[in-house]
């Protein structure tokens, strides 16, 4: 999994149906040894996730199961909202 | 998933029969934090994406659920027009 | 899979059912040629690693096999502690 | 999926049995957008691919299934010839 | 699947019992086009390779598959001890 921050909002009217009722969310994934700042990304949200939360977002198969939806078009969930992140350098 | 730019189209007269009929499109990712191309690839269209669009894409095992079709030779597929992507800085 | 060092613990009291009870904890890959530090990422403790600990994970539908949990919320687990790497240059 | 080149073969002859058979070719994938040569990769040969040919490799399980070969050692698959790629930029 | 050489052995006392029996290797991928080191991942060995062998690895679930053991803890697998990779450049 990764650890990432929610940084903005995705809007599709013309999309999969399976996405249909789904929080799309910009995530910009974080290196927790230097805090640089790497790729984004987005996924959907299953924990109420909202902008400037840190996040951990699972991604392949794992992020349909999270969401209990194995025929969603989707590679990538938030399933969890950290409270803290303690690393030792 | 992925945003990134229609930027072109792909033609293969010869090519695996589960391709057929796919519009194949390359796509350009781009980073939602600081606009900067990244990498490119090609994905098969399912929502009527044309050059200039910037779409969702899904990649992995998902792609071929978005297409209903378990058997196609895909990995990646476009399941979004986005309309606007808003991001905090 | 990969090797890297365990260099801390997540904690995330909103999170997906399937990880309760489950340790996350944040690894930083090493690469094995030059020790150079790579990406960091979380991963599910399964062996009872500990901050430290030079540790091998596996990604993808494997990290669920690990758990004995087909439908966990996980795309990486730890499922060794290194005794010794020996690699010759 | 990637666009790239074939630019080489690869020999083995102790290797996995599912194996036996199958056109192993180096793939230089390259950017569409800068033409920057990329990484380079192995795959399976499905459509009469040959040296200098620009081709459409597919990864991950879609390789299996363009092949047909559920059970394969493989996660990389040529699924097209390109007659030609159209990048505006 | 990549090509790389094995570079090194890895011990694991305490680790998952799906692995028990398993050779696991210190793979360093290498460039085909500049010949350039990329990144290091450890792999199973399914085919007698060695400390300075150059080998085929194949990664994701087509590394069980190549082992006959789906429940295994595992994401890449040696597949081929390469003979010989002959690249145009």
């Amino acid at each position: 999994m990764v650890i990432g921050e929610v940084v903005g909002n995705v809007w599709a009217t013309r999309k999969d149906e399976t996405l249909n009722g789904l929080k799309l969310l910009v995530i910009k994934a974080i290196n927790q040894d230097n805090k640089e700042k790497e790729s984004t990304f987005v996924a959907v949200d299953s924990v109420g996730a909202g902008i400037g939360d840190q996040v951990l977002v699972v991604k392949g198969n794992a992020a349909r199961k999270a969401l209990g939806r194995e025929e969603a078009a989707v590679d990538a969930t938030i399933v969890g909202i950290i409270d803290e992140v303690e690393v030792t350098s």
